[in-house]
């Protein structure tokens, strides 16, 4: 949290204006995010010496002992309440997850309102829904997203979100095959592939978990990787637009890396779930490359479109065309992990995901999007006035920003060493500046 | 599907009156359950000679080749939904999951109104929640289920259902565990531990999957395994009221229970799901047993007490006190898994979670639960009148009956062998009697 004190200081003495309240889309008075009871379990550390404590004869799975420190973005909200007990008026920039802000249009509330009370008369209530999602939805969502591309309606499985579904992707994938992942990226692609034991152990000096092909994101490669140095692996985890850097890969681009997985055999896991943030005109699905239905899942939410992050709505395509090796179908899979280790999305925010997709609740859907790149471009300005150089932001609710820390100046101890690249998620959080502070490195691996 | 289509012709010729609709606590007329979707993808099975279909280089997970069948409850669905599409007129008798009918209270769905229109507010709006879920509910669950246990507010993790908990809890053991479950049980534990590779292969002459230890529950050892003949293993799934048998264990039996997990350092996973139908006076958690918070985790839900198989909320107590060999606390592994694959349940039903357990949401949910204990009397009432032996149905929503089945009379072919039991999951569904039969063993291992 020190860390986050003294950026905020430094940037109140850079320009005392500088991202000043009146500058943005804001709506509510809070500086910072309620503080939320993470309730992460305290440790029972008596020594031994004191009392005998009982322990079982289960072994701890050797995989979660491999992850460091705690999932990112519940341990950045724990240092944030912590340093906000410390310090009851600090002013702090959330550093923290790219979590929404705005209400949900009441087109959508209205329907899940209306969902909750049928549950409580005899004509609208409904069991056990279909662990895909409702007819319904699949279709709307088929249509709306995937018009002429070829994905039908049970191509798609509805889900509490796309986190959620990259960890069950994870289930079927199992502990053997091998992954890449972009660098910088979305933690929980990383992370999941530990606790599934596709990887080797942390290897300090790198920042690397071993066996993962690390895929280099860097403005050098206009952040897309260099694919004639990548290493072939099973699964390739790509997120574009990309969270963090706001990079959205172009249709060439795209369809040189759907021809990378096929010459290699490769899954591509493409998490789409910032799409419609897009202003380029760029591809809004994977499945718009030629072939990509044989070699791609994709994963995505309307968390971000919604503000249905607390609500918890995504949904995942996995093509009938995708084989694995032996042809048998990978959706036969994914069906059978959805039954048994899921049981669908609750039913009233799968109302809500439909009135999302009605043509008044996908205008509504764009104010909010409208209003999040709103807040983009005031931060890309803001910053590229200041003289940094900017990336990102365009075509994704996330800025990145290059700066160049001194030592002992507003960084870490940890990135004493070298220049960091540091990470501005922005705009998601209404007036924040949301600031990775080099504890990137900590899960995606090291930046130069 | 041809099974409940003789087991429905069998039952009317036994008597016409036989668990006739009127006979039940039916406020609805439809005598089958909605044929919902279940949208299993269709493979790809085009033979290689007539084109060429390209597959992927990624091997299929060894783990999901060794499922049997599909998950028992979409599986039985899925027939049941061919069948009814081949004859639109029969009257089938659903014999596939324990589903509600029963509209939600409206104390509680006032709630998820409130909370859902709140979020169209600038006031009500929130965003990402606690991944363990809201601080409220948790107390709340701790203070009406778990009062004078010693189980505190940041033990409870909220959840979308105990069946995802089970699978998030497999992920956090990993593949390395040994587990034990008893036979017949919930197919979710066998099923699960099969994908995170803690089994060998399925012995069809057997039915059960290898490494697993099948803890035989039978009227013959009062459907509560000999302990003297388990083998040590490190988890141990009990469900108790036990889905399907009925069966609830008494506190002299828990108390075995937990001693026997106690000795060989085993950890307990027990689903406690039913506890609230309970007309004995056995616990209501397996924490009534002393000592059992270094053991033990229990699993729970709203499910069958509120009628939220559809809306998705349950629970799962991890003690402070439950250690992994090497001291570390199993909670604060499975809070990193809940965190990282995982977002919280929808904040919908966690309003709705907590309107439950209000004084007026508990008095209406205990209503609720006396509207399905009465049908599961007339159906133990039904059984027992025509001579069956009737047990289960006085701690749960379920009845088990010992049919003698004659070879080629009402049974599968697959079951001609031997006398079967059957199982009659009733109650749940209004006027169903649930009769998963002979389906049980593809699952749960070999009934005698």
């Amino acid at each position: 949290m020190a860390l986050m004190h003294h950026l905020s200081t430094s940037i109140s003495s850079s320009s005392s204006a500088f991202l000043g309240q009146n500058a943005f889309n804001s709506r509510t008075q809070k500086v910072s995010v309620p503080v939320k009871n993470r309730g992460i379990p305290r440790c029972v550390a008596t020594p031994p010496t004191e009392k005998t404590v009982y322990k079982t004869k289960v072994s701890r799975n050797e995989n979660m002992a491999k992850l460091q420190a705690g999932y990112l973005f519940p341990e950045v909200a724990r240092r944030r309440a912590a340093h906000l007990l410390k310090y009851p008026d600090a002013q702090v920039i959330s550093l923290g997850i790219g979590d929404t802000t705005e209400p949900i249009p009441e087109v959508i509330t209205a329907a899940m309102e209306k969902r909750s009370h049928a549950l409580s008369t005899l004509e609208g209530y409904s069991g056990y829904g279909a662990e895909q999602g409702e007819k319904q939805l699949r279709a709307a969502i088929a249509s709306t997203f995937y018009r002429d591309l070829g994905i039908a309606e049970d191509d798609i499985f509805v889900s509490d979100g796309a986190k959620c579904d990259i960890s069950r992707l994870q289930v079927l994938f199992g502990s053997r095959v091998t992954m890449a992942v972009q660098d910088p990226s979305y933690p929980a692609y990383v992370d999941s592939s530990v606790i599934m034991g596709q990887t080797g152990q942390f290897q300090k000096d790198e920042e690397k978990y071993g066996k993962i092909e690390y895929m280099k994101c860097t403005p050098e490669n206009g952040f897309f990787p260099d694919l004639s140095t990548v290493a072939r692996t099973d699964v390739i985890f790509f997120c574009s637009p990309n969270n963090p850097t706001g990079a959205a890969a172009t249709r060439e681009q795209l369809t040189r890396l759907v021809q990378f997985a096929k010459d290699n055999g490769s899954i591509i896991v493409y998490d789409s779930a910032y799409a419609l943030y897009m202003s380029d005109d760029n591809p809004r699905s994977i499945f718009e490359i030629p072939g990509a239905k044989e070699i791609a899942i994709e994963t995505s939410s309307f968390s971000k479109y919604a503000g249905f992050t607390g609500v918890r709505l995504g949904w995942t395509v996995v093509p009938k065309e995708l084989l694995f090796s032996d042809g048998f179908p990978i959706a036969k899979d994914f069906n059978r992990i959805v039954c048994t280790c899921f049981n669908g999305a609750s039913n009233i925010p799968q109302a809500g995901g439909l009135a999302c997709l009605s043509p008044e609740g996908l205008k509504a859907m764009y104010g909010v999007i409208d209003f999040y790149k709103e807040n983009t471009n005031i931060i890309m300005d803001t910053f590229t006035s200041l003289g940094f150089n900017v990336y990102g932001g365009k075509n994704a609710p996330y800025v990145w920003v290059h700066f160049l820390v001194e030592a002992r100046g507003m960084c870490s101890v940890r990135f004493l060493r070298r220049p960091t690249w540091l990470l501005l998620l922005a705009a998601v959080l209404d007036l924040a500046v949301k600031v990775l502070l080099g504890l990137v490195p900590l899960v995606t691996g090291a930046m130069s």
